[in-house]
């Protein structure tokens, strides 16, 4: 298989490029007798859909999402669901003077090495409009968490823009409704629209950090010693593009840390179960979830497509430079916020449903 | 499956606990023909082998690997390849006191509550015992490499060690061989020596960053959209006990960079290839190797098992205080360093492999 | 996963059910720079398509294909490939009497049991109609080893129909154009239609054996010891709806031969290549390819669908009889042939993939 | 991976040739808490193991399994079991006058093909050395069984051995023990030794046919569409060594039954469950276990190893007469026996995970 699915027991597959007619995907594994109907997945599409705003991309598509199998009197039958949103607003056209260039920072070079032709048509296949049918699946692996483990919210917020941080300290999830920028923290938001309206004007692009939790997940998902949780969740978020580096929990200042530090001390709650006195650890210990919050990070690069000429070379060897016209984001972070969240509720939804198919004799 | 695999084409599947009989594996997936001896893998063994300096711990285990299967006349036969090492300093009565005892930071609660049972013995299968067979296979994946796709050089080196960080500006490969660190860095070896004794006289821990690069990759190994090289390396590395926060490239300081200064501009070489001006994709683009240096890094918490106590509870529930005795790494991150290596190889080999596998017609 | 898909390196996961909008699939693992299009693909579900004599089902479906992705300018990307056929001639209203009724010798009751749901119009997923999809896909297959492994011919004809068995002895393939049995023997033609359409008028069923053969596979494809060529064949094939016996070569006739019989001896050819005597093997030896024809045959089962009562149960435990009425086919081996041939060439597609990405150092 | 393995989520890889050190393999996916020791696997080993009477081969084998891991204080812990068998009577010089030789009827000839090299002491991994792996699985996966769904009996006989059936009306299991055969038919083991003795003294080898039949079998196991219980039998039948042919319940018989005489009735029992009238589905719907018992047969070829002499070719292309000395069983189907028994169990507990992986809400 050439690399186009996900996961074990909840397992899903896409297909589809930026401008062709339409993207898909089939899941397999869902277990039967959910509730489920386009009205699950229409608004997490939506929430995620560019032409929002002057801080996304204005290409404007419908993101319809058709279920085309799998489910029956409104309830999922325990076969594979298709699911299909249908592209509208490709504009090929505008690609059309980079069919014989190779913008830096993208994946127009290595396609076209790897495979000897690339669909250069919007990035075709490695452009992330096929992170709209991610979004899909994850509302899907949200109403199968919802009904077998209820009680986990996953949500993720961007915490970092550019060179400028939010303060956690005024953290509140309520506030991200209110600013285009999945921001937790108010007193960020103009910051951010101050230092992003001058990069998008300058025709530049911004990086940026998202932080996604879970909170509610059961105690011992996971399973070591290859498939470890947090391994997975590696590997959900740096394949999201874009992504160059995840952490769990205290990350990469765990390594500044001593243990008496690091460690994360138990204590028995008044509700008669173990609790944790800190979360150094996200909410993962030795592969397999604690009970406590997954909290994780990821980075995502500021995107190569950017009106300042770079060095780069065409089809037949020559020395150019590019400028990348379209319709492209100035901070892609943003709109990873949602991919990064159904990239955490399909990979708690997977080790589920593995948990499931291990559990113990009793 | 209860993931105790990693690997598609190049497929191993590990077993053994820490103080249990035995430790070994099934590789599957080796092409035929290639020259394989113990002697290709020993050597590496020797290299991670605990006991071998006042900063690792104490336990002495020979290591001694035996190939079991799929070598015949001294060559690969394309059949499966069994590996077994014996362990033979399991000192049991050394975790005898922590049978009812949950160590913070450590797995023994989480797998208590996913299992209704744990091997206490040393960490049981939780144990970086385990990382010695991800050692033996990374040697095998390694002559894979060498003899499919010569000239890869995969090299690991801790970059910082608690608070203290290398300078890159003096980073000698060869100098790692000079010092108990894998430092790379030949100035900050008394730094790290004065440090990390300190930290082992009082009982504590220090975490570390871990820096590994494979040279010579040729283009094109990785397979979007899930299966992403980096994606890949990300799960290789996360899998590893103690890894909070893995990295490709710039990883997390991208996000602090303007898309003018992140790309990677490319011109035309001398050699009529193209080469790129900077690395700051860590060579990977699109989750396409581009034939640059993969370079990522790997965050290393404390281990936990400290002489300090700490709070925690025990299986009925009581309220307790932990000491950690028996043969600890003040710094686990040093012997992740060959781990790092071995799971960089297995990926790397997995990859060229698919490659094979999916390659053009002509 | 629920089980929905088929093959490792070519790998194809379907959805869709008898009397939902659509069916389609993915198709995960097709090399680039293949020549593909509709065209390739539709005239093999024509072939299969119902509806086009008196001896199969009268639902009329357009059976019109089409590629969503994966395909630019007319040839492979390397990139999965989305397939995607729209349901047309449902009628459900013609099931809905069975909505409560368990038909003998189908899955109904055992999907509800399974599932605590069954979508009952056509047989919702377990019907014959997921066929057409594997069809779709044998095309995709046929196309790739077209380019790969040129010379490769895989052919499908029906050798007994109910009691009646071939002439071998008459064997012709290019006679199985002139009639809608597959039959390659002319002379029994008349002597099925006869048996079928007394069958048909007497609202009964027939069963068949269908024999496949693949010419000019490569010598060496076959993954020993549990992915043998042969078991992969007989997975393949005994997942045909109503399939419930595989033989490959002698079969179960092999059973009663001697050791000297049963050896096909082995003799150099003019070629100067290895030939074999005879064919016992059926083209498989130890699970691996030998290069001579790989022959194979399935037997189907009479559909339980028919016109006389039979005793039954419903869904609130009354005892019932049950006739089917419906689009029926009086004997559905028939229409499993081209399926067989479809199957046939995915798994030798599959393995020919797999052997490239397996094979030697040289 | 090359095949090695065997299963989804009770999934098993094997490794080790016929005259090498050892062989064994890793099982990954037991549930912890089952009780397990050495003492449940050997007994079955004991079963299968060679030399024990006149009619299989002479080669003495201990055939003793250790537990390596994932047991601990008697009980499975959840984590992978590595089991080994140490090669104890490898007569490696029986074979050299084979090195060079392509023994008609065996893999040698397609193993060089295919790998370019062959371990040929004793068919090296083609050996059905490797069957004594299967069957200790095979008892690991009774356990299962016997814990998670208790009452579920898996037994195998063998029916037919060259030309002579067994009478089934005189079917009785007990029979069994007291004959070399796995005969349930007190009355057919006089003839088959006459038989058997005839063949042996000819240095000539005889096939057979084998049934294996699981009662108590829980309804709902089988993943439709492609992991049809019956589909994954098949498989798991024929990856058996010398096996030509399955078919499950009626099997190719179905091909001449009408659809009434095909079609198991049901009726209500007066346990208030539903019951079948017939069992021509050999216990298996759409792919999914009815509850009745599974019924399948397997076609067993006669071994090559005979010692009348064949024409061959050699290494070096030149034309030969082979005869096969060595220690061989004149049948091999009755050694099938408990492998298939074993193929049944390990297929059975793996669909019996993965059902559980994938029960339904509520």
């Amino acid at each position: 298989m050439s690399g186009n699915g996900f996961g074990h027991t909840f397992r899903f597959t896409t297909f589809g490029e930026s401008h062709g007619p339409a993207i898909g995907c089939v899941i397999d594994g869902v277990p039967p007798l959910l509730k489920l109907s386009e009205a699950d997945i229409q608004p997490w599409l939506d929430q995620r859909k560019p032409g929002q705003n002057r801080f996304t991309t204005q290409r404007q598509e419908a993101d319809q999402v058709r279920i085309l199998s799998g489910v029956f009197e409104g309830v999922t039958t325990g076969t594979s669901i298709g699911l299909l949103i249908e592209n509208t607003d490709q504009r090929s056209k505008d690609y059309g003077d980079i069919k014989d260039t190779y913008r830096p920072g993208h994946a127009d070079w290595v396609y076209e090495q790897k495979y000897g032709i690339r669909d250069y048509r919007g990035g075709g296949r490695s452009s992330a409009r096929e992170t709209a049918m991610r979004v899909a699946v994850g509302a899907v692996a949200r109403v199968l968490l919802n009904t077998l483990a209820p009680g986990i919210v996953i949500r993720g917020a961007m915490v970092q823009m550019g060179p400028h941080c939010i303060d956690p300290g005024r953290w509140d999830w309520d506030s991200r409704a209110a600013n285009p920028f999945w921001c937790p923290d108010a007193e960020t938001v103009p910051v951010w629209e101050t230092f992003l309206d001058g990069v998008r004007k300058a025709g530049s692009s911004a990086g940026g950090i998202v932080e996604v939790t879970a909170s509610g997940v059961p105690v011992g998902l996971g399973a070591p010693v290859y498939d470890k949780l947090d391994a997975d969740l590696a590997k959900a978020m740096m394949s999201i593009n874009a992504v160059k580096g995840v952490e769990i929990g205290a990350g990469f200042l765990a390594a500044q840390l001593s243990g008496e530090d690091n460690a994360d001390e138990m204590r028995m709650g008044a509700d008669g179960k173990v609790h944790f006195l800190s979360n150094n650890a996200g909410g993962i210990l030795g592969g397999i979830s604690t009970g406590q919050d997954i909290v994780l990070r990821l980075a995502v690069k500021p995107t190569s497509s950017i009106l300042t000429p770079k060095k780069s070379v065409d089809r037949h060897g020559a020395e150019i430079e590019v400028i990348t016209k379209g319709r492209h984001d100035p901070c892609v972070a943003i709109r990873a916020v949602p991919v990064a969240e159904a990239m955490m509720a399909v990979t708690i939804a997977d080790h589920l449903l593995r948990q499931r198919g291990q559990c113990a004799a009793s």
